[in-house]
């Protein structure tokens, strides 16, 4: 299947804070956009924008080329796919599905298997970068699955990211945003800790970044998250919730593969105290509550 | 003092894989420069350079406008400045003594209130960017102590480095270089799991790191560390031996304010286990062994 706007229909299935600004970059494209969410009222926008609203998972799924989800959790996209109201026993031959839900690797493999018997393409497609990268289609995209169907919707991607990288069979999307978070996860304890003792020491914490955010203690999380933390900004870029969801779905591979991950082990304990303590709706650099 | 090349002397003590390149510019600024060093040897590129060799600490304080010390360890900045043939037994009033290793915030409190005793002025000023950063003259410098003398002495961190940041008391530089080396050691930890993660999923770590390097979690460490680590390349950017020393002062700070620090903790403990193994002469990157 040839992609392009102005020709292929693009259902799209979840509108928080990552889905909105990608499916308008969709829309912004020339792409005949259909949207589903089960929350209707944050599609009122994309609507207004000329987006058409579908009834339900099963009537989107029947109406496109290419069906791209960015929902919660797991279950929500084992929901969405595998229910008999769900996609795969409702979209056409030759459809292609997208799931850039950051979700489990295993269930990527089964929504791949499946789709093969209803003759329809999938992909997975997790994506990093944060509400900014959402917003400035600077995603990073990280795709598992054929690689025929991934150069076709190539151009799709490319309206929503600016680092899109196929990463090989199903499944390895997911595994590859897997090591993005645990990447990330004992990096937010040093980030943290690193902050914290700026103070403790006297320091002004601002000005010590100044001198660490360039060198060999740089990262994105002390450069975007360490100033929220000073300021005392707990707004989501990232919510905790999330975080806690996918650093349970890494350790799972990597249990079963016998895989020692200390550092995301303890990461994933305090941002479970942190959810325990009430803060699961926060962003993921509110951790740093448990440091002063 | 008015610090000019042509006209200011500079003392530098300490010519190991840092101090070599940064030795190297202030003599190419055009200042003139003696040095002595404990292995005599890796001076004779520098004094084929036309720099001028010291027989000892106490013959080069008496020498010099400015002294700029970078070795080991605290206790090698201890002997050198307290002891009887040490700095502060031999400089001249008006002289700058400036300690680039990274070391204890407290020692640096006692030199500069014993330096103020004979009329010396003394800086705290670790260095983060490793050997690339110091060959390239793009050191972060962290600088503790008064401002004035920061000042004064400004032209020549200029020639060592590109972000220089002065940072309050004397301490406070090395209480920086602290935070700098907190937000490190966790993030090994991160990044160790993670390319071992991408391994044992069966993914090719190098596409792996093109997905996730330049998001959220990117940091210096994933991406000039995780290639070495993947290329099975452990030769020493930054020692083993030498972050286990940063690790331990850290710690003992941070305990004395009641800190905790469960990131910083559980990567002394994996780095200790390292050297343990023998492995203290490596880089830090050598860390990924533990999880293969």
């Amino acid at each position: 299947m040839s992609i392009a706007p102005g020709k292929t229909i693009v259902g799209f299935i979840g509108l928080g804070v990552m889905g909105q600004s990608m499916a308008n970059h969709i829309l912004t494209a020339g792409y005949a956009l259909h949207v589903y969410t089960r929350t209707p009222h944050t599609a009122e926008k994309i609507l207004s924008k000329g987006a058409v609203w579908e009834e339900s998972v099963s009537m989107l799924s029947q109406h496109c080329d290419v069906i791209i989800t960015i929902v919660g959790f797991p279950a929500d996209v084992e929901t969405i796919y595998l229910d008999e109201t769900g996609i795969l026993n409702h979209a056409k031959k030759g459809t292609i599905i997208i799931d850039m839900t950051t979700s489990s690797p295993d269930l990527a493999v089964k929504i791949y298997e499946e789709a093969k018997l209803s003759g329809v393409e999938s992909l997975d497609a997790p994506v990093s970068g944060g509400d900014l990268g959402a917003q400035n289609a600077r995603l990073a995209i990280m795709v598992g699955g054929d690689e025929k169907t991934f150069d076709a919707v190539l151009p799709l991607f490319q309206v929503m990211g600016d680092n899109i990288v196929f990463q090989g069979k199903p499944g390895s999307g997911q595994h590859t945003k897997m090591a993005n978070q645990i990447a990330i996860a004992a990096g937010m304890v040093a980030v943290c800790e690193s902050i914290a003792y700026a103070g403790k020491a006297g320091l002004d914490p601002q000005t010590v970044l100044k001198s660490i955010g360039t060198g060999a203690a740089g990262s994105w999380s002390l450069n975007n998250l360490g100033p929220r933390m000073i300021a005392g900004n707990d707004d989501p870029g990232f919510y905790i919730k999330h975080f806690i969801k996918d650093m349970v779905i890494a350790r799972s591979s990597a249990g079963r593969w016998g895989l020692k991950t200390p550092g995301l082990d303890l990461a994933l304990s305090l941002y479970q105290k942190m959810a325990e303590m009430g803060h699961d709706n926060k962003g993921t650099q509110a951790l740093i509550k448990l440091f002063e």
